[in-house]
């Protein structure tokens, strides 16, 4: 194996540092030669070197005999820095010392430590160091002493990133006697010092991994964060039958799910010279290693090189009545390979029920560009049913496209009619109404109001709609980076109540077992009662005025019970369909491989909480959603509610207020 | 007695009504002049008769019969109201019909509830009542539900103001069978409809009184919480001696406490001609024996006769060093009748101290108007010493009120001087150097600031300064109303931020027995050598310039037990002051009676959470605060942190963000 091969075109990049030993190597460019000449993309250094360190403690021992309880110190001498400016520096991850103990419980060694790490921190901005990492808080109980120093410093220090150093998980044994060893109590620390500090967009994590490795939700925990770092220590390769160092299978799967987070977390190998290790391999051999897994990850999933760039970054949902879409994002729809093929698998279903000899009235309503037209000819062909099709479009610019296609592909067989759907008048009844009018969410781009706008066109006796039926799915989940992307949001005061629709990647379910509660449902066609009534009477007073659209308003409330600690971002939303018969679509990630495997028109929505609600272990969490409708728009309220249990009663621990998107709803 | 007879002018206001029994009386001018003749001062009414109830049940039982799930109902008609415009209204509180059930699980009927509760409450809008009182929830379990819907209603309601009727406390037996009493289970009900709702101002209580009174916990809980209703039942009523109604000691004193918020709240008399009732008095009899009990009432305090009007009413802390202060402002602070006392006795005390034939410099630093300056002059007197007094004030104004001061009343025997203390340059040394630069919370005008900038001056062997020291204390409150004023603040994004001087009513200590903690301490005059190093030098570098203030930088962490569950909604921050030997000011509620009892001069201060903090019962907060210092400005930072024990381990249940009055910090 060769450290300098050329990595496979197909598999991921990554890079790879050289974690480095001693404060006492001052960095140039020529060590950085050295190390790339290696294969490591990148090496750390610490800020400064033991002559400051010296100059520290003469201070704090000086200061301490004259009873001191602070003491205000100079800024760094050309002696005591290990690094300086030149082109070298977008390679080097800069670390404070790890010394410093700005989180003591003495005022003067808080004080001095404290205005030591700022002038580490200034000074490394200056050099141009865009990541310094800083050593997590020596003790528990200070934890938010750290965190405001943290808060102080990230306002002081310009644009670097500041890396919280924590272990994946806190050896048993360091818990206090006594204790219970609480799997969860790093990531605790973590919680603590980001949420003091406001999920700060500069604030991340350097995870060191450990040699024994803890359980699967608290490796699934920390995917969830903001990982910028991944520490590999000597400590946890062993030997490989051949007498190279290696990871363990869970260590190699670990790598494998940390190195998906976007941006890709750095790799630092460290302590490959440590004396202190039982075995003792050829330094490059770990890099080797590295490089070896890194050509031979596994291949990516449809959906992951489909959604590449797209991970927790948040778009607001369409809204096709309200606006015309443009070609391009037809095109992305259209790339879909399952949704269509179930559509056509449907179509098919639905032309086999009817009597071979009948002529079937098809109609496709928002036809787009024509992908839904295209596959009802290819089901009518393969059914041999005779069809008489029609393509219904308001978009005029999508209508142009579909007449061309119908020349030039479909040999006119398909009548296009430039129309909104809700105001066509055909002089026949339609047998089959074919849309394509699901949002994220299900009913969230407002298919209830088209469909029922339409279903006048429909044949009363037998017509039917495809998709049949939907329903919208939720469950609340921790999205530590996306609640960082909408609190940094400050001058949108609607940012926190919209939902979005979003590649969920660094996201946890919280609830059991990974439940998903299906809040409400949706059928096609209604019962005709229920719409005469509804389009009968319009409303006028004030809040009652819902356009004759109270039937399509939903209420759903759930309980999930949550095993594990963790902070409520927010709910994540699927939905299901059932297009005919046993075809379906989903969007569950429990679902989706049995119904629609690879689907990937649609990424999951999001509805976000203002402000993240804090759980214990063993909570439940009561959620209500409703789908609320007025005269000219649709939109969602939800509200979140914890409880404990304690002696067979619940308790309430918290509740949200209640948040809606009314502001930006969708509209009719 | 009668009820016509006016009322003590030193009674308390209170508005009296007569809750009536039926919904199918109708309102009109006549009725409130015999209730007024009566002595009543309002009437309430149902907002809608039996026929709108007839007409409901009518629409409900054809929809159910059809399966409806919604049915859209036509607004009311003119033989379904109860009231009409006219200028008796203001004297009207409306009930909402209570047999609505819009928090039901049956969609038809909670469709229906809740578009006859809209009309109800746009015709009450109408006519132009200003209060609708509305049925709490009927069940526990659809609170978020109910509490959704009038988050709606509130915002399609006009101005009106919507009153929750709520036991005080729900009767044990209405537990559900197994459940433990809950005493707070009421007010969890509140307390999640008025979360839902984002405490919005609009929203308050109407609390019915049992016959049973629940623990002192209960009623002061409900004491913190925005009562703008006490419906007093005819059953809280109990015979007296001569066989008239009349309220136990225990409900007496309930009456004096709630009547104590402001605004005072409505009293509703109700079912005084209940027949169910075992004893049956005259129906006025109620009214006058309440009217007595008004007359009777204890007289106000020193406290609250100054405070009158200012309760939970925020102000922003004084700036004296960068401001000048009105005249009226410092008249307010010289009517205080106890601080100024204590302030000569301190004097009075260090003269004392001093030799027989000793001529003692003495001078007042900020001297304002004088107050301080005639105690110095009469404690001299009192004491037989010889003083050379000294009054030194930058303000220009008060300058010159102090030298006419001199010529007229102090003969001359002081010598006023027009500087800023900091910069006052006397060629001798000054043996008593007096200030009154406290604020709320001890330090936060800068006084150490102040004290240090005139230290120069002071008699380096044996100088004492007036106070001595003083010291920072906080703890912990649920002030909902408070938070309800802050968060409405929404154009100003420091609102949350900004610690405010607030006499406080309206709240509730979390911590057990009310336990306060002393944060830091000041002590007057500093070491010298702590002085001369932060002086000498002035930091330069971002983050560390704090013109050699760092020695008056202060830390502080604590941990409260909260035995009873509650809504963490900021610090509450007093302080106390040693001013010389033993005599003191204190303003700890737990304190101020034996150090400086009826000292007025301030209030507490308050350091909000942006977001209320939910607690369960028997957990334990840790609260961090910290006095920071730069080079222009004083400003805390505060967080606050909720832990549950459980098998003698401390679980984390939320942290607050880090809360910065940086923005609004105090300057020098």
């Amino acid at each position: 194996m060769d450290a300098h091969q050329p990595t496979d075109p197909g598999a991921p990049i990554w890079y790879i540092g050289n974690h480095l030993p001693t404060p006492d190597l001052t960095i140039s460019g020529q060590t950085l030669e050295d190390e790339a000449t290696q294969g490591y993309d990148m090496i750390t250094t610490f800020i400064t070197n033991t002559n400051f360190r010296s100059r520290i403690n003469q201070i704090l021992l000086n200061a301490a005999a004259e009873k001191r309880t602070h003491m205000k110190i100079d800024s760094l001498d050309a002696e005591e820095v290990t690094v300086h400016p030149g082109d070298h520096i977008s390679q080097v991850i800069g670390f404070a010392s790890p010394w410093l103990e700005f989180d003591s419980d003495d005022s003067l060694v808080s004080h001095v430590s404290k205005q030591a790490l700022l002038y580490e921190l200034d000074y490394a901005g200056f050099c141009g160091i865009g990541n310094v990492v800083i050593s997590g808080p020596r003790r528990k109980e200070n934890v938010s002493q750290f965190a405001q120093v943290i808060n102080t410093v990230l306002s002081a220090s310009g644009y670097a990133h500041l890396l919280i150093l924590l272990p994946l998980a806190e050896k048993p044994s360091s818990a206090v006697e006594g204790d219970k060893y609480d799997e969860f109590s790093a990531w605790d620390t973590w919680n603590t010092i980001r949420t003091v500090c406001k999920y700060n967009s500069r604030l991340s994590l350097a995870l060191q991994i450990p040699a024994e490795l803890p359980t699967l939700h608290v490796m699934d925990r920390w995917f969830a964060e903001p990982i910028r770092v991944v520490l590999l220590p000597s400590s946890t390769f062993s030997p490989n039958p051949t007498g190279y160092p290696a990871l363990s299978k869970n260590h190699q799967a670990l790598l494998t799910k940390y190195t998906k987070q976007r941006p890709t977390p750095y790799i630092l190998l460290s302590d490959q010279r440590a004396a202190s290790e039982k075995v003792r391999y050829e330094p490059l051999s770990y890099l080797v290693y590295i490089r070896h897994l890194q050509k031979n990850q596994p291949p990516q999933s449809t959906v992951e090189k489909y959604g590449s760039g797209y991970q927790d970054y948040l778009q607001t949902p369409l809204q096709p009545l309200a606006d015309n879409l443009e070609s391009i994002t037809y095109e992305v729809f259209e790339k879909d390979p399952v949704k269509y093929d179930q559509y056509e698998k449907a179509i098919k279903l639905a032309l086999d029920a009817r009597d071979a000899a009948s002529n079937t009235v098809v109609a496709v309503v928002g036809a787009g560009r024509g992908p839904l037209v295209f596959r009802a000819l290819r089901a009518a062909q393969a059914s041999g049913r005779a069809i008489m099709l029609f393509a219904i479009e308001k978009n005029p610019n999508a209508y142009v496209h579909l007449l061309r296609h119908n020349r030039d592909t479909w040999n006119g067989q398909v009548t296009v009619i430039k129309s909104d759907m809700r105001s066509w008048n055909p002089p026949f009844a339609v047998d089959i109404l074919i849309s394509e009018l699901l949002g994220s969410f299900g009913d969230n781009e407002l298919s209830p109001e088209c469909l029922d706008g339409v279903q006048r066109v429909l044949n009363p006796s037998g017509g039917i709609s495809i998709p049949a039926s939907y329903s919208a799915h939720f469950t609340p989940i921790m999205a530590p980076k996306i609640h960082a992307d909408i609190s940094s949001r400050k001058n949108d005061s609607e940012a926190a109540e919209t939902p979005y629709v979003v590649m969920l990647q660094s996201f946890e379910i919280l609830a059991e077992q990974g439940y998903i509660h299906r809040a409400w449902e949706f059928t096609h066609p209604l019962p005709p009662n229920v719409l005469s009534d509804s389009t009968a009477l319009s409303g006028g007073l004030i809040g009652l005025g819902d356009g004759g659209n109270n039937h399509n308003a939903r209420k759903c409330k759930a309980t999930f019970k949550v095993p594990r600690r963790g902070v409520v971002h927010g709910l994540a939303g699927y939905f299901e369909s059932v297009l005919y018969g046993d075809v379906e679509l989903s969007t569950r990630p429990d679902t989706i491989d049995m119904k629609s495997k690879d689907m990937i028109s649609w990424f999951p929505i999001f509805f976000p909480l203002k402000t993240p609600l804090h759980v214990p272990d063993n909570c439940e969490l009561d959620v209500c959603i409703w789908r609320q409708t007025g005269e000219r728009k649709v939109w969602y309220e939800w509200v979140v509610e914890a409880f404990a249990r304690s002696g067979g009663q619940r308790y309430r621990l918290g509740v949200t207020d209640l948040h809606s998107s009314k502001q930006n709803g969708c509209l009719m």
